[in-house]
């Protein structure tokens, strides 16, 4: 019989074999695509056997779903660090923007349109990605509400924290095929002065008769 | 031997079985991706034989880019109808921005999409996807700047009318899974209200000293 010392050092070594499969899936995703992405090819990248992979993950869907639900925790859990670190004062709203461009790109975003794009032609697959989809979206909305102050009883604020949303994801995708760096820093400082001007100085024609009492 | 007059059917009527296969690649694209689109799938949708289908594109690649090319210039032609139908006045901005977003989205943009997500693992397709790509977005951006009578000597306007396409590209991703239409028009309507704002009260901090005398 196991005695507790055993199992411990057994279950991390468990977590650790599945945080390396779930590394690997995104890996060979954002490289290969969803069809690239079989439960033998991820085992390989991984270095785990593949008897281990299928222990963990026995189907290639199970995988990938696992997959993107370890994207969208690692992007919350990136996301809230990231909000300890903006600064105050007038670079805030830029480095708000950036935080959320950043957080719609990179393998994580490139893995994640694969599975989109596979979602696209599999109702099965589109009804499980949907979720985690709207959780990543309401993670980022709430995380850029929160730091911006927007309130969003004011029109049109809400409609502009989900345009950088929007934004985001566009620049996320021009990015997938060319390296897009250095327009994209363009295009967020201009969409920070934008937002910026917006959420400041709400035009007489969208703001709201609370706006006074509510700020 | 043919003579003239047997030869102008005959090529008016593969130029239709050419156009009928090109649009059934797309359909077959946005349905079922790259995979699901399968010469014989295509010719199958199109109602077209395969040895026809064969003749007309030999190879899938070939169908692929081509139904890509006829997307891109469906798409063009759209964009210079739809501008001469563009209201003057207040409403003209957010029409041209509902223009951009409509360019980026539907079956032709569920289609192109499969084919950028097909191209991030296939580096012989990003190449001839690449620029293709660009001729899109630098017809779209072209007609923006003309329709609203943008100017680009202004720092922040290019990056402006950069962003509006980011905006559509992402509204077109976030539309893949699910129907956003209602959410995508409040977007719209703000996005139109900023990028207004922008083009005619340039913030005094990012007013080039030329803006003056330019417009």
């Amino acid at each position: 019989m196991d005695t507790a010392s055993d199992r411990e050092p057994r279950q991390e070594r468990s977590r650790v074999t599945r945080a390396r499969l779930l590394d690997a899936a995104v890996g060979c995703l954002a490289e290969r695509g969803v069809s690239g992405a079989t439960v033998g090819a991820v085992a390989e990248r991984a270095g785990v056997s593949r008897g281990a992979a299928q222990h963990h993950f026995p189907t290639r869907e199970g995988l990938l779903l696992a997959a993107l639900r370890h994207m969208v925790e690692s992007r919350s859990a990136d996301l809230r660090r990231r909000a300890d670190a903006v600064p105050a004062g007038p670079e805030r709203t830029e480095a708000v923007v950036q935080m959320v461009v950043d957080a719609f790109s990179g393998p994580d975003f490139d893995a994640a349109l694969q599975l989109w794009a596979a979602a696209a032609s599999d109702p099965a697959l589109r009804e499980r990605v949907i979720p985690l989809e709207e959780q990543v979206g309401r993670a980022v909305h709430h995380a850029v509400v929160e730091l911006l102050g927007a309130d969003e009883s004011i029109p049109g604020n809400r409609e502009a924290v989900q345009a950088t949303l929007d934004l985001a994801r566009g620049l996320g995708l021009a990015n997938l095929l060319t390296d897009d760096t250095a327009r994209r820093r363009r295009v967020v400082a201009q969409w920070a002065v934008m937002l910026d001007r917006t959420l400041r100085e709400p035009l007489p024609s969208t703001r709201s008769p609370r706006s006074t009492t509510k700020r």
